[in-house]
């Protein structure tokens, strides 16, 4: 019986301000990856995301981004390597910290938004993440983009990789998601993104969008909580998935 | 043998900007305690910290401030109860983060600046930061102001807790230091510093610029790395403690 | 003919978060106090909320507050006054440098949030506040809780000064607002609303729930965007005051 | 007469946190650029520095950076061109607002670090910039690297450019500084920068490492002052200028 994991980004709300659909969300995914106070999130709406996490039966990981919560992570900074590493261990440990008193352990890292972009295809960026997950706790998996460099930065330094997909994004070519400034980035219809994972699945792949099959081994799907389509999309994909015997599970029953 | 402890503040830089003396101070103290980030400090510069502390021989805690950069976490700003708990937990949890990478672990708290200060005399901030403490490692020693409310609110949740003085401040008769907007308030004459040190020990009080004993058993002393004066005074501290016995150990070979 | 002025808190939005009702509230209000990056808001969310009042014919106002983003200004935060002071003429500068780019001018200052609190009682703070907008430009207009501390020191230094009172809160007899923790701080029904407003205007006076009056001259009432029954109160209130004879306008277009 | 201005970046401490050498170098310079808050300064810090430049009879302009305290602006923030308008106007606006206070007006802006590298060669940001300086004054003149795109911005829009090289720092073939990743980029003995700025202003171009001359006329040059020997490089070019009957003047009394 194939396992996949499903994940989703939460606690991205900050103080005064709400963000997302956490609690929706949370009763279909298996893994949630919390927003650490850097780009999002702060001290109190991450314990309310463990702690919604610990009723769901949700798995957490930490969701490390720059310390840029104007342009909520997804402004690209220049940072070397040195800060990245100490930045990523700061922001699992925080979430550690949090989690620790609702009885809840850190089990995956995902980076955030343009962090997690620059790693996609730079080693350096990749290398420094991995070595801030591992110098905090080898245990940890790396949820890493498929076919990215984090892949490889992980598996060099000994951490489980969980190789990921978006169930509502598109991939081109080189196995990247399409641009969010391009049309044909995200899939909204819940059907038609339900039908790419199972065939990710099936196949053993990516495939883009024209068609062509980038073979990887894929452990988790993403879902977007706060588009205004991300709870009927995640409620299709997590149904498919059931309806084709695949069972959904949070990453710490995955094997690597 | 009388066994006492000698403790200060480090890593108080932030990216460009360097604060403190930390080097000759670590090589004076047994036990750090190193910001985290809300008040001062970064998390390299937190790395950086450790590793001295580590070279010197010296434990390391946690010193959460107020998020508040600009006032360096001496505005008081009043904040919820589970607020702070959960901005404890997250503090403390982010220097375990960094430790980790290092090989260190933290084994105190001490709040910083106005929170400190509010906790000195405040029960319901006092048990919020007990309780961010006992949330993430119930084995963490809380360190308080001598007579604050912070020692009695650490010991109701059965932390161990060592009760502080300070080298280099006088007190006034409700064991409260002297304001700083008084002009009483520092020691600056090394000698003096450490004739008070001595005497508070022998006579297991502090005792009020007054002449008042207030009984209480003080586990550590604090100095301060960034006062001019401060290595000195620290120093000669050291030497007189010696000189008179008193074994200088880290907050982790003291009984509580 | 009595004329009054209906203003509003706007632009407290921030980055990737969105808050408040901005679109709706400008077409009934005519002043609005725009947030200034430090408790809430941002340069682009700024330039928007100025584009949008010159739109609806609406002057507006700094809202300057606390730098606390994580508290959305509304913890106190214990501020020497010439801080205060600096800070206050920084956001409204900052606001007028947005302003220009848009050709409008910013016409009044409102102090925001626990900021507006503390100086509603406390002569330095109002104090540090009414320097800090003259530093500025002399001819901006000081609107101040009706019967606090800044209405003294806006006059005192020659400023003139708004009196304010709001929609939709209940008064003591101190002539202060009701504290939120009170089930019966918040007026929810449009109508109730509108008769305190109206009765106000008539009787020159605040009205306290035990039916005290204190005498003072009105020119402003605000509304609060952000409530779940905001714009039906502000609606409301509005429609009374047209039907009652009472002209409503911009500070800009009121006699001090 | 040959006339050139000297400026230097000034106001960059914060809080807590000193930096730099504002007393002696404002002596030496005609003209300040102070930072704003966003990656160095605050509001306190600012008002200081104003009142020193007005001390000396320095000019004032402001020097936005990205909100990057963390990393003093010198990390590259890849940032929307309308963000980055309204984040220049907003800094112009609130160091307005605080030289209103000591009766001063800010007369020109000088983008910092990594803003100001990446204006160098891309004509987005640099328009960007370009168009945030005009919405606030179009009278403020914009200081930029000479050759770079933002004195084709500027000129673009109808500014005033002031045409700058540094005192300390070697150039390229290309126009451009030399990397401060290279051993070469700096300029430390006093006597060497001395005669680097005279033969810029001499041959009327920058002159390369490798003798290249880029032709362009030259307003001002920059010194900086947290350099272990900006003051004596400053002193040096100074006293060099005035020997050499080139009068130093305010970039307000320069021609364009």
């Amino acid at each position: 019986m194939t396992t996949i994991n499903m994940n989703a980004d939460m606690g991205e709300s900050f103080g005064h301000y709400t963000l997302g659909n956490d609690e929706a969300i949370m009763r279909i995914i298996k893994s949630a990856s919390i927003a650490c106070g850097f780009h999002a999130g702060d001290p109190t709406v991450m314990a309310t995301a463990v702690r919604l996490a610990k009723a769901n039966g949700v798995s957490i990981g930490a969701h490390p981004g720059f310390n840029d919560l104007w342009g909520f992570g997804r402004r690209p900074i220049v940072t070397n390597p040195r800060d990245l590493e100490y930045m990523i261990a700061y922001q699992i440990g925080a979430l550690q910290g949090i989690a620790s008193g609702v009885g809840e352990r850190v089990t995956h890292v995902k980076p955030h938004g343009a962090l997690n972009n620059m790693a996609h295809v730079d080693e350096e960026v990749a290398a420094a993440i991995a070595r801030g997950i591992k110098s905090v706790d080898r245990d940890i998996i790396f949820v890493a983009n498929a076919c990215s460099k984090m892949v490889d930065a992980g598996r060099k330094l000994g951490l489980r990789v969980a190789e990921e997909a978006y169930v509502d994004r598109t991939y081109d070519d080189s196995g990247q998601m399409t641009s969010r400034r391009q049309g044909d980035a995200m899939i909204k219809d819940p059907g038609t993104a339900a039908r790419q994972v199972l065939s990710f699945i099936e196949e053993g792949a990516l495939i883009s969008k024209s068609g062509k099959r980038i073979k990887t081994r894929l452990h988790t799907f993403c879902t977007h909580g706060d588009e205004p389509t991300g709870v009927a999309v995640a409620t299709a994909v997590r149904k498919a998935l059931e309806e084709h015997g695949v069972r959904v599970a949070p990453l710490t029953e995955m094997e690597f």
